[in-house]
């Protein structure tokens, strides 16, 4: 822990800054105890609101001098305790850098503040014709995205953060700020620092700008669900999918808990089985032509619904029993805290830890369904707990513990896109053995006084 | 410079692998001085001949411990002269461990061992209809790939090494063997070491095994050729073809000059202009559509002439031109040197640097033309040099200065694919400012006695 007069620091903060910037307002320092997770709140000692990197950087310089926590803060749709300052200190909110600084249309790159969420971006971009690819659900900050690795829905065709991120404004620990990358989109020209510091869970420094891949719109898209007797069957015909080189934008797992869970929530009457949902982006010929196949090897796999749209209102509704999936959770058991699992297995794996993880939830008796990012091998045991029980919390806690050890005996992570936090640090050893101390070596090499996101990853 | 008994590190070497898998030969020697770059070539004291991982980490150990110089060796096929043993040493060839391990078919995941090279794989990989995507031209190592951060023509469709390798087997400098990575395509797990060590050049460890992405052999590729008046025409017909997201699988621009010097080697008589070599790969519906749409844009921008073909030997003749524009230039100028320039910039700017390359290339009086991976922004400028005149040299390295200034200053890269090595130190600074300074500490921090590949990149 560190030993400073806080009051002293936030004066100090309070000459850097505006003094309505620097705020230590119970509310405001409630609001940044906690993310979107089960894990315990812990109450920063300030919360400062920069407006720019030179800001940033001199927040750093003060913290660094006094030994202070810093955590980065974007809007706090972590699920596994990123921002949680379980060692007080300041809090960096980036709600102020919210600016989209520029349009590159031809490079097809976005330069932008952290604290732009993607949805704004979207909405930006729209105008151009162009959309920015990965979605994971909440609508968090871009920074955010990047510091935690985030992905997605559609991380099978467009990839994870990590593949979005061309360039990123980084304020070090000791204030130094870096351009890990540049405009090109491929270079070789020294160490990847940008595959670094994506995903370092604010562990390595505080982004201040981000460079961002973006796409343009699909000319045509189509939607499909298809419903299934078998999990086997399922997951075994997305594998096949794949091996075609289908280009398929999105391909979820819904199990049939989940199907149910909505059908319950919202009176609708889906077939309560094992079901699929895709999205294909393409040209108009080209999509028909995917589809027909992908038709075919889903009846190989005893597919036995297969309904398609390419109208965007039935597109939505198609898939309407993915997207509610949660909704339909959260709003059947109201004194429930949502919790997720998030391990991801090779794909030849993914029907054996899929059938696993359907044991696994009926054993533990907590109420909950599965859903998948299937063409990455992710998927998400969804569980509703009482998080008054202690009880529960084991129960939940075993489960995780339990499908963890599965994926990780198969080659896969205990983690495919909600990334460590706190959650999961109790399996790093585990899943990279050896390779945890150079992960530390470059965190004591780069933040040796350890005072970025402190208690995180390791 | 290290100071040891190197007879006697023979010696031990020889205890920890039989005697004739290290060698002091002078021809072994002179083989591992030099790579395919123009770069002064450096004997290395020893070449040893591992077959697995553990004697890896047995002579990084005894190489820690006496501090000497450790140069992994692929095929030697690098161009910035990433294996020349400026110090002495050990060199450490790969070539006895060329093993395919396993072809994970239904993951889409390969694994290797880093001695086995491109064609060796893709010929394995045939029979499962699968493919390895990253084409750098040489038939180079798949663990020289990995360390060089390679790419090539697909990488527009396909990405480059960082993007097809899922996890690497690195022996470091002390010995130790880490995973960087697991077999599930998507993770969020702890720092992303995996791209940091792809493209390090072998200054942070030595790869002992490769797991890669592989793809389904697509169902269809067509071949296009299309001949401009001008290198803008050209170039932004390639943005505006990019923005519709027409998915191209590879996009090369070759100059004039050089389709001249094909001609007068090939005996050929294709239009002497600036040309686009294209190929498409995915169903045959959306490829006609596709193609049809890429002519459409191609004669708003003045194409003059678009010719496509399906059948495998037509779309190689149709090729022909960009396949042997390095051959043409080689064998016209039999006494001269192979030389390539390898800026990347952001797409916007890539008409701009085309042509300044192009006067630049004429001032300097050198023989050479422009050919370029036009969709990732990549252009080499080609240029036949006589290394034995002191004056062509020195009119390379102001050309090479020139380019690079320039791609520097509209936010590009000094090397988009050719690495860094030796030869683009010089930039390396002006390219990264002070993050240069983080890749220095995260190198002392794995290699705190700079054992591993001293005096490349920093």
């Amino acid at each position: 822990m560190y030993q400073v007069n806080i009051s002293q620091t936030v004066n100090e903060l309070k000459e850097l800054l505006d003094e309505e910037r620097v705020s230590q307002n119970p509310t405001v320092l409630e609001q940044h105890s906690k993310d979107e997770s089960y894990h315990t709140p812990s109450l920063p000692d300030v919360v400062v609101f920069p407006k720019k990197k030179e800001e940033v950087a001199a927040i750093m310089k003060l913290a660094n001098q006094y030994e202070i926590p810093v955590v980065p803060f974007g809007i706090g749709s972590s699920l596994e305790g990123h921002v949680i300052p379980y060692e007080g200190g300041i809090t960096i909110d980036f709600t102020l850098m919210n600016e989209i600084l520029e349009i590159r249309e031809n490079d097809l790159l976005v330069k932008v503040q952290p604290g732009v969420t993607r949805t704004q971006l979207n909405k930006a971009l729209k105008q151009y014709g162009l959309f920015f690819p990965v979605d994971p659900g909440a609508d968090a900050t871009l920074g955010g995205m990047a510091a935690t690795g985030a992905s997605g829905t559609t991380s099978v065709k467009y990839g994870t953060m990590r593949d979005q991120v061309q360039d990123l404004e980084v304020v070090l620990a000791d204030g130094t700020i870096i351009h890990t990358g540049s405009l090109a989109v491929k270079s070789s020209s020294g160490y990847h620092l940008t595959g670094l510091f994506v995903g370092s869970e604010g562990t390595l420094g505080c982004f201040t700008e981000l460079t961002l891949k973006v796409y343009g719109i699909p000319e045509y898209m189509m939607a499909a669900r298809a419903v299934f007797t078998t999990v086997e069957d399922a997951v075994n015909a997305v594998v096949a999918i794949r091996q075609t080189g289908i280009p398929v934008a999105r391909v979820e797992f819904v199990d049939a808990h989940s199907i149910r869970a909505v059908n319950h929530f919202e009176q609708t009457d889906y077939p309560e089985k094992p079901t699929l949902f895709f999205e294909f982006h393409g040209n108009e010929a080209g999509l028909k032509e995917d589809v027909k196949f992908t038709r075919e090897i889903l009846e190989a796999f005893q597919c036995q619904e297969f309904i398609h749209e390419t109208d965007n209102a039935k597109r939505n509704q198609l898939w309407k029993a993915r997207h509610h999936m949660a909704y339909a959770f959260i709003h059947t058991y109201r004194n429930r805290k949502f919790m997720s699992t998030d391990v991801a297995v090779p794909i030849s794996e993914l029907a054996g830890a899929i059938g696993f993880g359907t044991n696994v939830l009926q054993d533990s008796g907590i109420p909950g369904g599965i859903v998948g990012h299937v063409g990455d091998g992710n998927f998400h045991i969804c569980i509703m707990i009482d998080v008054n029980d202690p009880d529960d919390i084991a129960r939940a806690n075993k489960l995780n513990q339990e499908i963890v050890t599965y994926a990780l005996s198969r080659g896969g992570t205990c983690t495919g896109e909600h990334g460590v936090g706190i959650g999961k640090k109790k399996y790093q050893e585990k899943e990279h053995g050896a390779a945890l101390a150079v992960m530390r070596k470059i965190k004591e090499a780069l933040d040796p006084k350890g005072i970025l996101n402190p208690k995180k990853i390791f």
